[in-house]
């Protein structure tokens, strides 16, 4: 979480006096590790929605089943970095931006969290229709677009907690947008005269829908606390 | 936040001290504030999804347009909870059970906003279907107890939060579990073979449910927030 361009700053601020404060250095020890168990549960999450979309996809019931066993490793994770984001603000009582950080490490936190459940109730659909696919032909190319652009945004994810390059953020929330797009696109087929599918299809690929589309959201909501936390303008970051 | 069990404990600590601690009344008279916030937000929710589920099960257009402009306002109260929250970190520094009382705060505010959120979202089901029911017949009587189950959740949320009794938390996740039962019986129905649903309806159907559900969820996650503070078992709360 703390960033190149934080690291910077702070070192500038430090040579600037001196002297190195040692206090100041364990905290941005921790900050560092606060972003390194981030990065872990991101590539967790990154495994899971990859793994998860491709079970969904192809009916492949030991990916959704994989999926489904390591959901509680990212439960436990991510409560480990909050409990990590807790001690920080106990023994160090940050100010100011860096405050802000160890806040906002909490909410991605949940965030990730949320996302690890989205993939596996993506999973536990795929298991549940196996040896059927869950989706129907007409639409499977929509929903293979659709878990293309929520890997995409995992990876992204991943990435932008690892360099915090805010770059990363602004293309994550365009993948976003166009799940968003995709999400609509899957209501006009289905509410379509074309549509074929049985009440069960309608119900899954409806809930299917949804899981990619909050997915993405949360993604995106990750993203611009990212931003925010770089360009300073907290509130904004909120209603995401 | 605090709780008269906590204020009461407060108190017994300065009067063994034989004087009151000016910082540590600043910072109860700040939690106080931050659990006034919470009531005053858990007020607007309940209002929100009583209004949202009348207008969805009466097909109520102007109640409908109620919640929607109202959501704003609840958005906008929880930012400035956060902002609350994250200067009294600044300020107090407060540990232990306090700090975590704080970060909980963070946690139960971004529920209520998403409790807010999937009220609106039900208020725009009903919108988009008027003059129509959203629901068919068949299902009214089930969407009816769901609702009233989660204005009942809503209503002991608010009471739990301004009260601090615990034994609130289990009634509402009591709620929440009935709530949960009934969203299965709603697949159920739409999955059997008397239902004559056309895919609007098993859309509108499948969302529904799925947004009371996770309103109930939501509710529970802050009650064992609030038992768990109650108790000390802070990681066990984690997961809700």
């Amino acid at each position: 979480m703390t960033g190149n361009g934080c690291s910077a700053a702070v070192q500038r601020a430090n040579s600037n006096e001196g002297k190195i404060d040692p206090m100041r250095e364990v905290f941005q020890q921790e900050l560092t590790e606060v972003q390194d168990r981030l990065v872990e549960i991101a590539e967790l999450v990154l495994d899971s929605i990859r793994d998860a979309t491709t079970a969904f996809n192809t009916a492949d019931i030991a990916l959704a089943d994989k999926v489904i066993a390591s959901d509680p490793t990212i439960d436990e994770l991510a409560v480990e970095l909050d409990e990590l984001a807790i001690e920080i603000l106990y023994r160090q009582n940050p100010v100011a931006r860096d405050l802000r950080i160890v806040v906002s490490a909490l909410r991605m936190s949940a965030s990730l969290e949320r996302m690890g459940d989205l993939a596996r109730h993506i999973a536990q659909l795929a298991r549940r229709r196996y040896p059927d696919h869950v989706v129907p032909e007409s639409l499977r190319d929509t929903f293979t677009q659709m878990a293309a652009h929520d890997i995409h945004a995992a990876t992204l994810l991943e990435q932008l907690l690892r360099t915090q390059d805010v770059e990363l953020a602004a293309k994550l929330i365009q993948s976003d947008d166009a799940v968003d797009a995709l999400h609509k696109t899957v209501f006009e087929t289905v509410l379509g005269d074309g549509w074929q599918g049985e009440a069960e299809k309608t119900v899954d690929v409806t809930l299917a829908s949804r899981f990619l589309e909050r997915f993405g959201d949360h993604a995106a909501s990750i993203a611009k606390k990212v931003q925010y936390l770089s360009s300073g303008d907290w509130a904004a970051a909120e209603p995401a």
